[in-house]
């Protein structure tokens, strides 16, 4: 017979130790996690933070009946070892592999996928009505770090959660980091909080505080006492970010993230600069040549580099915390005292501040300037991250400018012009390093709805291109031209508004038309290309290059640029066949 | 020389009052708005409710140098009346009037347009910090309802106020009520706060407490003592809703608004139920039949009907409050489990749950019925209420259907087929009256992405129509017939997935496609079929009628659609002109 620890799952091994053997185990976990993050990338420190409050967790719950929401998610990665994953655990964030965050389709152990913030007590409330209705006895746990109760809806599931007649466990993991250090007042608050009466208290949640939460024992026996309660519960568990990992406890926001070390080759050989970076240093150049100027982010100061700003003008930067709906509002409310701000929000979280952009700043067409970074798919962050939908989102409303750059000049000289226009403008650019040595050319002023680059080459064919596709694009030209074909390639610059001169020339000189996007082809901007053809004198034929109706998932951005036939071969090879 | 009281303005006046002489004013002022809105139409209790706030605020403020902003905007009425408009207060919620909330074009003194709720606290700390940095020193005040506080921006500036080095002045107008009666455990709270210590002053606010919002001279004495006072505050004032009218403070849902009595023609003759009441009996008879079938409403149970399913089943509705982003993914945790809920929000309140619909619905595939209540232009809320944008929005997500009855009949089937599927739907439709006396038949089940209805009549054109358009694109094809041009109207039925079938048919048949919505062109349902018919085999023309790139203001959705050349005339007029 084989030795019974090796058919136990983890998960079961857990379950059998005495809570006297835990704090070894936690030692071990954290060991491997260090050491498999190091090897592989990933989130960091966050899950250093949860080594104890998984262990506790998993070993009191009886999951996965029992339900567990992480919130974000990125917390999870014991979760998942313990849970039946350890030995595909190197995969995480790869092609095929499992996922940074939580995911429903991976593991009945996932009850509710996560990756934006503040969504866990939503769900967990949600979970633990239906099982009320279905006369289904369990308990119902999410885990919420303090910079995630920041978000808007996790308020609004608070203040639902606490009248509900359900016995939903609110864990709030109180390590006072989101990616950078939590900004608020209720961060402060919860820093040093009256343990019988407060906050949660004052809206009806139990409260019990663990003020070490790296103390398994202590977390197990507390948490064995809260499951026994009846009632909508808050657990507040101080814990440390990167703890039990020197450099990182040192340094949270540097060590929040690790990159995977194996670089792309297509990444070495580029000599540009990142375009976050390209965003941060043209904005503080701005910034000092015109004190109107003035920076928001939603907690991601360091991320969209506007910590670079920051540091020089501390009184012109507001980080508003995750709160992308207040941070539109509040830039509308600047904008009105006639100041200009510069709100720096990531594509896939604008989906959280979408009613605000057209209720509060277009509608007014007020002087905001949004930057979107990570624009188009983002790579190893996955389905929940990818910036694919901003462009059909953002182009149906009223007064809205929207430029989509195609290299780091093009990126400051749009955002030079955005800041000197009078109307809302949104700029997209992806999470890239650009290839331009001399980006920091002087400002240009870019004329807004003319196309930004024309490369013709004969009348068989055109290219138009959105953004950073360009780089595809000419690609796809010089490929096709060592075939004898001849392509024209547009850098179109804008998607709002279209330059109608330049198209209705092209409507009338091509017969081919194609349009190149890093976004969804529902509504993006190939579709706006054809609206307006439709509205045009054009009898030619007109193709779309852009991510198709489907989840995508997580792998590098080249890799599912040839997943979804967004490489230069796979375009090469459709536009050749198309070409008569 | 003229009478010096007939050249002071409103506001000139009330400030040489005495404060003494307020209250009398303020029954005079309360008359005027009974009386008005009674004549007119519009937002009744709530004005009500603000008439000694509204007069506590501009008797002591120096508006519109200090600056207000009225969170929603409804109640703003006597604020209008007072600040130069009283003379043009009848037009309002007219078509060229004023509108029926504060509006940066219509006045100075509405220095932040509201209309959506939960907005106001973000503004006035953006106007405050600007203020800060332009060294303008004024004072800055926010007037909130405590239903408005529900919504989760609110907390997100909340928690972002409290910790600012601004005086923000942040009202709570607490009458316990949204439309509806409020929900949560902050409005519980507000009900019986400690004075002294509480919510608000454990995040760092000061707090005052008016426990009778209808003593003037009070509002007064406390507001002057306010404005002294440094850092951020909340004035807590407890209101009646509906104060001093008998009726209005008995019955607050009620008489939340009042209907202007001119009924346009059109609507007399109609014969069929309000789409609402159509959406309340058939949820249900759905929810008798079926015990997973639960409701969910973000504090709209009696706006869209769900009152009904509630009133016989109170356990499977939850009102979750103002809290759209919360509502979503709540229904997401409902579905996980099991059940199958059926989600109610307004078209243009879906605006603040986007991001929830993408990242916890759809990703997930998980079975949420979403119907969108007032789609398409709502006439007399005007710009920040059209539900323009949501075919738009939508139909870039993965994995959702996208359903848009043009009757009451095919609503209740699509709701039918809806809670059968078992991946995400969204059906949206308008607040109108229906025309069908025998709406009640027997359900049928629609086929997922089939056309709804044929009316062909001949080859030389074909006006594919979406959703109620359907009773316009078949008086355009009357009026075609009169003059011997036969027009086919198809109703689609779906925006997503499309019946590539029939368009396939529809493309090869005839050479000039119309296209017909009550919705933004830009993205929307036209630009489907383009995207669709740019990959099949179609050599004709193709225009999209639909609302244009533009503002839509309030008017009603007659006004509007003759407006936007949305009539049957105009629409009849365009196809003749094109069709050879």
């Amino acid at each position: 017979m084989k030795n019974r620890a090796h058919i136990l799952s983890e998960l079961e091994a857990l379950r059998l130790q005495s809570p006297n053997d835990l704090e070894k185990l936690c030692k071990e976990y954290r060991d491997f996690i260090i050491d498999q993050v190091l090897q592989h990338g990933g989130h960091f420190s966050a899950n250093l933070g949860t080594i104890e409050l998984t262990v506790a967790l998993h070993y009191v719950l009886n999951t996965p009946y029992d339900q567990l929401v992480w919130d974000v998610g990125h917390q999870a990665y014991l979760h998942k070892v313990l849970t039946g994953r350890k030995d595909v655990f190197h995969t995480i964030r790869k092609k095929g592999g499992l996922s940074g965050f939580p995911k429903q389709s991976e593991s009945p152990f996932d009850v509710f996928g996560t990756g934006h913030s503040s969504t866990s007590i939503s769900a967990i409330l949600g979970l633990a009505e239906a099982d009320k209705l279905l006369k289904q006895e369990r308990q119902h746990v999410a885990v919420i770090g303090d910079g995630s109760l920041t978000g808007g809806m996790a308020w609004e599931a608070i203040n639902n959660a606490a009248v509900s007649n359900t016995n939903v466990l609110i864990v709030v993991n109180d390590n006072q980091m989101g990616i950078d250090p939590n900004a608020g007042a209720l961060n402060n608050y919860l820093n040093n909080p009256d343990v019988t009466s407060n906050f949660f208290t004052d809206l009806g949640f139990h409260y019990r505080f663990a003020k070490d939460g790296h103390n398994v024992q202590k977390l197990v026996q507390q948490l064995q006492e809260l499951t026994k309660l009846d009632g909508p519960k808050v657990w507040h568990v101080k814990t440390v970010k990167g703890k039990g990992y020197k450099e990182a406890e040192r340094q949270q926001t540097k060590w929040h993230a690790v990159k995977y070390v194996k670089i792309p080759q297509q990444e070495v050989q580029r000599k540009g600069k990142k375009f976050q970076d390209v965003f941060g240093l043209t904005l503080l150049e701005l910034a000092r040549s015109n004190d109107k100027i003035v920076g928001i982010t939603p907690a991601m100061p360091t991320g969209c580099s506007m910590k670079i700003m920051m540091d020089e003008f501390p009184d012109r930067c507001f980080d508003v915390g995750i709160a992308e709906q207040h941070a539109v509002t509040f830039s509308a409310g600047l904008a009105t005292n006639g100041l200009i701000p510069v709100c720096n929000i990531y594509s896939t979280f604008l989906q959280r501040g979408y009613d605000q952009v057209i209720h509060d700043v277009c509608l007014q067409n007020l002087h905001v300037v949004f930057c979107l970074d990570r624009s188009g798919v983002v790579g190893e962050d996955g389905a929940t991250h990818h910036g694919l939908y901003d462009m059909a989102f953002l182009r149906c409303i009223p007064n809205l400018t929207l430029m989509v750059p195609s290299n780091e000049v093009e990126l400051r000289n749009m955002m030079y012009t955005a800041v000197n226009m009078d109307t809302p403008v949104a700029i997209r650019y992806p999470k890239i390093v650009g290839t331009l040595e001399d980006w920091q050319r002087p400002f240009e002023q870019v004329a807004i709805g003319k196309v930004r680059g024309r490369y013709e080459t004969g009348t068989e064919g055109v290219l138009l291109s959105i953004g950073t596709m360009l780089e595809t694009a000419l690609e796809v030209q010089l490929r096709l031209a060592t075939k004898g074909l001849s392509l024209s390639v547009i850098d179109m610059g804008f998607v709002k508004p279209l330059d109608c001169e330049t198209l209705d020339e092209v409507f009338s000189t091509y017969e081919n038309v194609y349009t190149l996007e890093d976004g969804c082809i529902q509504g993006g901007f190939g579709s706006a290309i054809l609206e307006y053809a439709a509205t045009a004198v054009f009898s030619g034929k007109l193709h779309c290059f852009g991510f198709p109706d489907a989840i995508i998932e997580h792998a590098t951005r080249q890799e599912l640029f040839d997943m979804y036939g967004l490489s230069t071969e796979s375009i090469s090879e459709k536009i050749e066949a198309s070409l008569p």
